[in-house]
């Protein structure tokens, strides 16, 4: 059964402050001293003021489940993105990939289908 | 482009808060009286206090997209989990399911791979 002590609850509205995106992974690259992070360029559809699609830096953490990281490229999953943003290793990420993992390394990232447009939010 | 309003920022314990669980569809009956809500049964490896394996019931309106319901028995997808209890149709709902749908149709749960056990919160 599961042992994880759980949450206090909240509300839907504590819930709908948090926006999660489907967003595609466009590169993919290390980041130079650190085991665990990997800098993501994230599609979600978005535009700059000029209106250039422009996508985003997000950092995460999930290098030790991709010894080849080049097979997340084109990857379409689950972003959390409207945190706010974060200095991390001389980069600024902003938004969090969303996954699963297990103290004994099972790990998913969430995909949803391929007919959900980029940039589609979750509810 | 995407021309969604971009929500307020949130901070990473607004996030937190937040218990998003992988779950397994046991069963789904439609609603008498409602055209919208599915009422699933689902497991997340919870014991009651007699240590007995115990699902939830979790109501969703999601019928639309499943003219036959009874493809989602078996499915593993994300629910959030730390939701107040809701009353509905007379039931209690005790969770909600993540979706992704768009103006135009197009709709999709979120399902790990298959390595997940049930239960896993997403972070």
């Amino acid at each position: 059964m599961n042992p994880e002590i759980k949450k206090d609850r909240i509300s839907y509205d504590d819930f709908a402050k948090v926006e999660m995106r489907a967003g595609v992974i466009l590169a993919v690259e290390p980041i130079p001293k650190s085991e665990k992070l990997l800098k993501l360029t994230v599609d979600f559809a978005e535009a700059d003021v000029t209106g250039t699609r422009t996508p985003r830096t997000i950092l995460s953490g999930i290098a030790k489940y991709f010894p080849d990281s080049s097979v997340l490229v084109g990857k379409k999953c689950m972003f959390v993105t409207n945190l706010e943003p974060r200095p991390m290793m001389g980069l600024e990420s902003n938004g969090m990939i969303l996954a699963l993992s297990t103290d004994d390394g099972a790990f998913s990232l969430l995909e949803p289908n391929a007919a959900i447009p980029v940039g589609t939010k979750a509810k």
